[in-house]
């Protein structure tokens, strides 16, 4: 069925996710970004998403004609579970003027999926054993629902199911192969993304302002999330030419920005400091309080981060970071939990405890409520305990409990990076 | 300018985000959702969201043109930034055929804001002072982009920049008033959400099936995730047949699904046992290894969690469970780091160090290496030490390892809610 198709123009990929959860904002919809990710490492760059609720069945049907108007590929997910507000198969098959036909075949797959669980196949699933006339069945290696894939009028369209990680095993067993072998044409235009920490969105552009006006051959793109600001540079052609104005602008960013820039593509400031801390062969310890478990989360999200992490307390209340942590008690009645020298005491009585080289300490305000005049919601102090010395930073940050716990870990992550590059 | 539109149908609410990243997959879009939500709390329904990049133009300025014609209010947000790849005052400006005009008073305006930050504005703002013609500007109090309000053609058009928490507060202090005088007769119609755990979509929704069928007044939804189950009761019309039968459906629902019914609307998981605990006077320790302080951040991302959580220990490595938690070193070498015995030894080593009512014992293999045939990844032992007794479950989970993780924690707070609830 893969026959690859000839060509001239650079596909239009567009994504649609159904659901009403989605559109009334009680999840989020994580399966488009899944896809154009994935999408754009097989060469397909995602023109639009488009999210869209399960009922009424006529905007469904028409967002889905709209879309496989515009697009070459277009891939649906969601609405495909067996109750009755999944109603994808029918929209695709009104959308597409095709009919729905039941498969036998599809009902025993379904079947033996269940069986193979141990759970009798409630008689709602039968629903999912449904396709649109001349579609064939994606296999559902997790869930009882199929996928469907079909072409129509020389354009592609495959439909998913919302549950992501269902989403995902079909997407890299069936579909990915296939898209490959279909776009066999398709390459990504080359691009890098440089990801900076510590200065703000504006002037990261405004420093390469004359770059941008003298590189033709790349687009620019900057975008702030977090405390930090990634510069996007895409070329326009895949040409020897754009390829060599990439690797110079990236060579005269980073002499531009010098420790500014913590990684690249994918890098994430927990994995740069895991990677830093394995290679120098260093373990660390944490002693957290504001951030609740967040700084210790933000280490062991990384597999294989025992290597590097041994300890973290979560130390909420004086009485635990005297009696579990061991801060004096006197520290914290002379200048209180929220100071330098309980985040101090914190950071090396975690590097003591969990026998480490580094051990990090927070303690701060989070709010919404706890602030004072003298100490206000978001007033947070950061230590890193090192072999030689404690350094010490007093930060103040705003935005809601979420938005400053974010913050924290951000800075925390970002001095140990600091003191590993010493 | 608010003059409230007599409207005889229910309006068309649609949302368009604008960002090159957002299509790219490399950041989520939690405006949408966020909009979505807060829309509803005004009796405004969303219809539909797109996603669209802010290069090439023309097919921006096309998604802008049709969500404009398909709705009566289009929220649009980001790329009002100053940088070069920001251009939607442009495309709003070209979708609706208005000029652009220069507000010598906008840039004054964004001039102040940069001074009363200490900073000096750099000249690339300047095209923030831009707007449609016959739009007014929306003051953004937290950075440097104003947004955009207009009226065209008696349907409203309202632009917000991208960055979040400056969203949050434009949509808070300028649009939601000004949408609630123009849609004075927007009534949300009732609904309730019903949230369980334990059991799979398919049942709940099976179990349901004779009342789907009677109540025609309502209609339900079904949305499975990451353990969850909810159900969405929604009313057809807000008369007092519908309200009525909402409440005797809950009633109903309830008597079926007993316990399985951990919470209502936006109750989560966390904020029920942190409920329970509170009004129960009980406090809770958490000892977690495989984890790794994701159940620790469970309980303190709640606002006056330091009412009932003290103290967690991230007990990474053997040394640690031994030296810091005092797991006995004899208990790990004969039955292994994840067995029943450490994860008891934990939660009781949890709870007599935080001195609390409770202690949470987590150990298990999170993958993606680590596993053994006899301890398989996704192996995890769960422990609660509770005054009279320590209780234990032993679970298999699928999936990667963040997946995991997320089971993980979900089955920890469901065991705490459960003894809570005895």
């Amino acid at each position: 069925m893969a026959v690859a198709l000839r060509q001239k123009r650079t596909p239009i990929v567009e994504l649609v996710s159904i659901g009403t959860e989605l559109v009334q904002g009680e999840r989020g919809d994580d399966n488009s970004p899944y896809l154009a990710k994935e999408l754009a490492g097989v060469g397909l760059v995602c023109h639009r998403f488009t999210v869209v609720a399960d009922l009424p069945l006529t905007p469904l049907v028409r967002a889905i004609r709209e879309a496989s108007q515009r697009s070459d590929l277009l891939i649906l997910s969601g609405g495909l579970g067996p109750t009755d507000d999944d109603l994808t198969r029918e929209a695709v098959a009104k959308a597409l003027g095709r009919k729905l036909l039941f498969s036998p075949s599809l009902l025993e797959g379904i079947r033996k999926n269940f069986r193979r669980r141990g759970v009798f196949m409630p008689s709602i699933n039968a629903r999912q054993a449904y396709l649109p006339k001349r579609a064939r069945a994606i296999p559902n290696p997790l869930g009882s629902a199929p996928g469907i894939l079909l072409e129509h009028r020389k354009k592609i369209l495959v439909v998913l199911p919302g549950v992501p990680k269902e989403l995902r095993a079909m997407f890299q067993q069936t579909v990915r192969p296939y898209l490959k072998k279909r776009f066999p044409r398709a390459t990504s235009l080359p691009s890098i993304r440089l990801r900076t920490t510590g200065l703000p969105e504006s002037h990261v552009n405004a420093r390469l302002e004359d770059l941008i006006q003298k590189e033709n051959q790349l687009t620019f793109g900057f975008y702030a999330h977090g405390g930090i600001v990634d510069i996007k540079l895409m070329a326009q052609s895949s040409g020897k030419e754009a390829k060599e104005s990439l690797r110079r602008t990236e060579r005269e960013i980073r002499r531009r920005f010098g420790p500014f820039i913590f990684g690249k593509e994918s890098d994430t400031l927990e994995s740069v400091v895991f990677s830093l801390l394995k290679k120098r062969k260093k373990t660390i310890s944490v002693g957290e309080s504001c951030t609740g478990g967040a700084l210790s989360t933000a280490f062991t999200r990384i597999p294989g981060s025992s290597d590097v992490f041994r300890m973290g307390v979560v130390a909420y209340g004086n009485d635990t970071k005297i009696s579990v942590v061991r801060v004096p008690e006197a520290l914290i009645r002379r200048h209180g939990a929220v100071s330098e020298p309980v985040a101090k005491s914190l950071a090396e009585q975690a590097r003591r405890a969990g026998k480490t080289d580094f051990g990090l300490g927070v303690t701060g305000i989070l709010g919404p409520a706890g602030g004072s005049r003298k100490k206000p919601v978001g007033l947070v102090h950061i230590a890193l305990a090192t072999p030689k010395k404690t350094h010490h930073q007093k930060c103040l940050f705003a935005g809601d409990r979420e938005t400053i716990r974010v913050r924290v870990v951000r800075a925390a992550l970002e001095m140990t990076r600091r003191a590993l590059l010493r």
